[in-house]
């Protein structure tokens, strides 16, 4: 059965979780006193369901079921899990507490999604402190895998792994903080930032545009992928960390910004900051604006990914972890995609473009290649196979957001000639593509073809000799 | 004849500056005590070459020449650009300043790479002050392309205004500052951000990697793509960046900093940042480091420009300048693509992935249909061509760093049917790769294939009937 989580709140950050639990087969019940709580939470799982599941290379589980209500005591009783989203006010924060742990079993982890406040702080009066932890993630929460969990005296060890257990389950990242303190570590460096840019609008010396621009096309590009200290440690080149300290130190000393005060957030800072935002995104709905972030977020980490390197790192787990393991009988043509079409491969003509068809046959090779023992361990044995001939049948469309499957049959393996061919299908078992893929056996050192040592394809050639006895495609032609 | 940039100082940023000048055809003369200057400078330039060419789908011009000596005099006298990047003490720099405008000719600009000092601070006691400004770029100066360029009262808006043009000729985003402050903008945000990991650090509660994990796995990934006033607005979901601040405006007066305090960057604190800066990436040499981050920002940059957003529009901005524009006759294989390999394109093999020879077809049928007029343009009027059937032919390996060239061959065009031949080669001429498509005309609202109307496709037919003379590719086997 569907294990359960209960959203209180269901605003912005509220829905984010919402979604990333359902996306992950959860069951939700979100509670919020506001009207127009469900189309919202609508809304959010709808951007995640464009931008998640595509983020990965492994299917989805099937989606899990959303209710959303007013009152707490509907969702809590017999939640799995428990996620506080109400706005950042410390008492109205305790009050939920209150009325959840009245309803919800004993033991049941309650996890805050505060920006500022510590587990102590929110733990005060309330019936089970131990229960309370923060869990402090990013938004938009279904795509930053980020996600700070910070325990009081309180809470024993073995509730803060049972929070790490449950957020890794839905994909994210926990990170254990040390210490409580206000604001964890992500918002306190926010907030420096954040109080520093205010200044600058303040004083006229930069609009928030020119203040973005100077994040997304400068230092906001090396952050995405190594941070603050290690992008450092390159800065000091090869003298490394300790030279750039040094370097860098004395500059503490200097009046370079206007930390030591605190700008006064008074109606004209509001005004200017809210006139200036406006025209620089104004022509953009919220909605517009998500989508766009979004699809960058996907481009991004999709990027990342390929280098294996920082969030994307974290994804190839996440595939890792879910990929289907080959069992049983390879007499019938084996299962070697099954993926969501992600929202960056759509071209302008408004479908896929031909491309991606490519990438997933490629990657359906590749662990056709696995399953036969020849993957990435082969190729640090020194050996593998290049493709030298392809063809693609672009059959039907495919648009984001699809669940489509490939699966490949070994028309032949004779010498180094490897020769495959992959039937793209669609959920319902539509052939969207196919793909016929030459291959070579080579010698990666020597870079040249070479006949394979048969013990080392013994794997290979018995998944060739199953599929001997299958009927050739009509479509195939690279004979 | 190749413009002429002097480099005063070969550290990290006079290196990257060295390199993107000389990536732009420019003629490069480095000034550097350092015996070691040479060697170091040469390690930035491979770097840059392995990863800013292959960032754009043009080809660069041809590299300008590289000198290195020791004496600024022998740099400045015949340069068109002066870019003084000696450390960051101001009596160093003002005497760099002498040196230079004894030798060099007047009205060349001198634009520092100073992220402290004002223009003012640099001019005072200057010969000619007015020919002196701010350039402050971001590391890796080869490719992140913001740059703060900065003046004091004593620059004339026609200096600023020329120092810009030389900054967007190197590929660079320059920003004006509205006011000379210290530090600009950018350093201020990181100045703020540094002062408040250093407390974490310094306090135990974040090691240098959980706050680098913190970043880059959580809003590190935002502010790549939309700063920090973006990635506000749309926080305030949507009731938008009024609602956002009001929220967020009480917790300016939280205690959440230690900022108004500055940490002192005693030996203890250095030594620790240090040494779990040595056990989060000690295992890399900073050489390393520097390949790895600058694969990551090569894929986080393709990405975004793939959605034409924040970075990624300049590029394509820099594409677009870049085209080759067809011009005389067509009656040969048009020149469909000129480019260098990207490094994030090399899979486990050792070699460019068979997906990105498509992707490098595929991009060469775009510009040939735009030859043709049938582009992005013909897609908004609602039509455009669908890829059918592909052959892909891989007769040579290819690795990161090469210049390709693509020229395609239309084989035949009639009622609806497009059929394309691609040959992709090396910059000697060598066949890499053949790519064959067959292309349908489609109604894209209807979503079907249907006959062009002939007016529609004049320039198209024009191209296919000149190319009718041209001999049949005896490997085209999708007739």
């Amino acid at each position: 059965m569907a294990k359960k989580a209960a959203i209180i709140g269901g605003g912005v950050i509220g829905g984010g979780w919402a979604a990333r639990f359902l996306l992950h087969g959860w069951d939700v019940h979100v509670s919020d006193p506001d009207p127009e709580a469900k189309r919202k939470i609508d809304e959010v799982v709808a951007n995640a369901r464009r931008s998640l599941p595509g983020l990965l290379d492994e299917a989805m589980p099937e989606e899990g079921r959303l209710t959303v209500s007013k009152k707490i005591s509907d969702s809590v009783k017999e939640a799995d899990w428990i996620q506080e989203s109400v706005p950042e006010r410390l008492q109205l924060k305790r009050e939920a507490y209150k009325e959840i742990q009245q309803e919800c079993q004993h033991e049941t982890i309650i996890a805050s999604s505060t920006s500022g406040f510590t587990p102590s702080n929110l733990q005060e009066n309330a019936a089970r402190p131990s229960e309370i932890v923060v869990a402090h993630p990013y938004n938009p929460v279904y795509l930053l895998p980020l996600v700070e969990i910070v325990g009081s005296a309180n809470n024993s060890d073995s509730t803060m792994e049972a929070a790490r257990r449950t957020l890794e389950e839905i994909g994210m990242r926990p990170l254990r903080i040390r210490s409580e303190i206000d604001a964890h570590i992500g918002d306190r460096l926010l907030e420096a930032v954040w109080r520093e840019a205010l200044w600058l609008v303040r004083d006229g010396i930069a609009t928030t545009s020119e203040i973005d621009e100077t994040i997304r096309l400068g230092f906001g590009l090396r952050w995405a992928q190594m941070g603050l200290f290690e992008t450092y440690r390159i800065a000091g080149g090869e003298q490394g960390m300790k030279h750039f300290i040094s370097q860098f130190g004395p500059a503490l000393k200097f009046p370079w910004t206007r930390l030591t005060d605190v700008p006064n957030l008074d109606d004209d800072l509001v005004h200017r900051i809210t006139e200036q935002s406006d025209s620089q995104s104004g022509r953009y709905s919220i909605r517009e604006l998500e989508r766009i972030r979004d699809n960058n977020l996907v481009a991004i980490l999709r990027g990342l990914k390929a280098q294996n390197s920082a969030a994307g790192s974290h994804l190839r787990e996440l595939d890792r972890k879910s990929a289907e393991r080959l069992k049983g009988p390879v007499a019938k043509p084996l299962p070697t995609s099954n993926r969501t079409i992600p929202p960056d491969w759509t071209d302008y003509n408004g479908h896929v473009n031909e491309v991606y068809y490519l990438e997933i046959f490629s990657k359906a090779t590749d662990r056709f290649l696995e399953f036969g023992g020849c993957g990435p361990d082969y190729a640090r044995e020194g050996f593998g196979f290049f493709t030298v001939d392809t063809r693609l049948r672009y059959l039907n469309e495919i648009t984001e957001g699809e669940r489509v499957r490939t699966f490949t049959q070994c028309l032949s393996f004779k010498g180094k000639k490897l020769h495959l061919f992959h039937v793209l299908k669609s959920r319902d078992g539509q052939e969207l593509a196919t793909g016929e893929h030459l291959l070579l056996h080579a010698d990666l050192n020597l870079r040249k073809t070479v006949v394979p040592a048969p013990q080392r394809v013994k794997v290979l050639q018995e998944i060739a000799d199953a599929h001997s006895a299958l009927r050739t495609p009509a479509a195939a032609s690279l004979l």
